[in-house]
């Protein structure tokens, strides 16, 4: 007999132990097995959904850490599931906009179900033609957020020098992409042999190099540029961004997505080369993906396309079932993934 | 007899003697006296001025280093007379433009006559109703600074947050002035109780403080914004800009108009808070007012009026003699200007 949501069935959740202090480790979280009811309570407007996949997101570091800047996070709760995007399917609606069977992607629990108390924020899937995995990455925040950065914050024109760090993650392989459409000169920095062929021989960017390997990095840079670097799409900050500083031409612009190898430092790195900014009028702008959220459907009638038609390539690196899902995480603030970090909690 | 320009009469000048290396001195500068015949050579459409007022700007200092960002600057030629912005009157010219007479602002020679070859970038002025020396300022490149630093680069609100660093300088004062008109809280910073007092009592700053007096700058910021900061116009950099860093709102505008306590420094400070332009979405943005000089005529049909109607107040450090410019200069980079520091060359 099917359930019919009155009995509660077994959910394995990710839980987070206690705030992370520096770098993350497995041990801060904790795979348990709770239960649920699979049916919306009398009188909620939520939804209850079967997660299907979990996205691994750098950001989710910074809510796994006490708040110190409460204002604008509000950070994950010690001893409950974490919360971040993923995709999943809906099995009970209290909301009139989503019905059993739909598909969705947003804000969800990392468990095998979750009651979403204010779906709001939560998209409907309605192309399934490709991957429902993408909905996590190229398709979902990490594309919305390349997009968003490269075509709104960094204002690219044809034959200008680009620069990503990170260049094989999520977020940077499409940024990559993107300037090469635009007919940029684009160049990644990446931290492994493999990654780098990636970037050369799969996303097609005119070169690539191993920051690892280089003791220099303005040297690096002004091998690769040597008449400076006019749009540096920013994921990892510090010594990065110190020696980019060094190589912008003038009017550059600098599109700060992320600083992920400053989120676990007690004490950031400091960054001296700033006077650049004086001297060649170069422009550094943070943004969230969540401000973009209204142009969510532009952006997927730009980017399918291109899907569909294999101009834009796309890599995943999928970690098979909840448990794996600390790993995962970890892994991407030691450059262990290699292209979006997907966690797989049920295929359907 | 008056002199036709054929005999060559004394010219004073202020030499730089060698590039200057770390904190610049007077002695760095070398006051002497050559010739000049006060006629344009024959076939030349340059113009031969005489100087009135000369503007002590931080930006020389950066001329007057060896260049390592050749690409943007030309620096000053040791052996020639310092070259900078100033109030001058056309005495002879072979430009279709200018004649004898005219008086002019733009880019002239510390000396008393100047022989100004390329005069495509002089302004001529129409308007002496008010005092020449404020085309040095006000009315000049730091006016056009501040105009074009507030309302297009920190794109401000009506009741927004700002601060202003260096607040009593050439352009601070100015900036700080437009912020109050615009119907934003404002608090300046300075190094000295006089400037303090000049910028509640005489500015309109809704508050001032003496960054020397505070041991502890995040916890100033704090006490005058409690709410954060929308707005910094960026004066000085280093650890004024750190602390700002911590303090900015979301969506928080820096116009990075200088970092005088940097360009000095061997090495500059450390900035360790950026992580805050990922977290808050802050935007930093490096310009130069030459970018828009086309926007002057506009400045200047908004500033008189304010000029006239005494609703905008400008405070001016006037130093006597062409003899007193390099100490001038260097006060620049120890505060010990109260307001615009300007030479005084010759009155008319």
């Amino acid at each position: 007999m099917a359930n019919d949501g009155e009995i509660a069935v077994s959910n394995k959740q990710v839980i987070l132990k206690d705030y992370v202090s520096g770098f993350p480790k497995e041990t801060d979280m904790q795979v348990t097995t709770g239960t649920i009811k699979l049916k919306v309570p009398e009188g909620s407007t939520g939804v209850l959904v079967k997660n299907l996949y979990l996205s691994c997101d750098p950001y989710l570091i910074i809510l796994m850490k006490k708040a110190q800047t409460s204002r604008y996070f509000i950070s994950l709760t010690p001893g409950s599931s974490i919360t971040g995007l993923g995709v999943a399917k809906v099995l009970d609606s209290g909301h009139s906009e989503f019905k059993k069977g739909d598909l969705v992607w947003g804000t969800t629990g990392w468990e095998e179900y979750s009651l979403i108390k204010t779906p709001d924020s939560l998209f409907k899937i309605h192309h399934t033609d490709v991957p429902l995995s993408y909905y996590t990455g190229i398709l979902g925040m990490p594309g919305l957020t390349a997009y968003a950065g490269f075509y709104e914050i960094c204002t690219p024109k044809k034959g200008e020098y680009v620069f990503i760090s990170a260049a094989s993650g999520a977020v940077g392989q499409l940024v990559g992409q993107f300037a090469k459409l635009m007919g940029c000169y684009v160049v990644g920095s990446a931290g492994t042999k493999e990654k780098v062929d990636l970037l050369k021989n799969k996303f097609g960017f005119d070169e690539a190099f191993n920051y690892k390997e280089e003791h220099d990095l303005d040297a690096a840079l002004k091998r690769y540029f040597p008449e400076g670097i006019d749009i540096y799409f920013e994921n990892v900050g510090g010594k990065m961004l110190d020696a980019v500083l060094l190589n912008m031409r003038l009017h550059g612009r600098i599109a700060v997505c992320g600083m992920i190898s400053q989120y676990n430092l007690d004490q950031p790195e400091g960054v001296t080369n700033l006077l650049n900014i004086v001297y060649k009028c170069v422009r550094i702008e943070g943004f969230r993906v969540f401000d973009y959220y209204p142009k969510y459907s532009k952006f997927l009638d730009f980017i399918l396309p291109h899907i569909r038609e294999g101009e834009i390539k796309y890599v995943e690196d999928i970690a098979e079932g909840l448990e794996s899902g600390p790993a995962a995480l970890v892994g991407l603030f030691r450059g262990q993934n290699v292209g979006k970090q997907v966690v797989v909690v049920a295929k359907e």
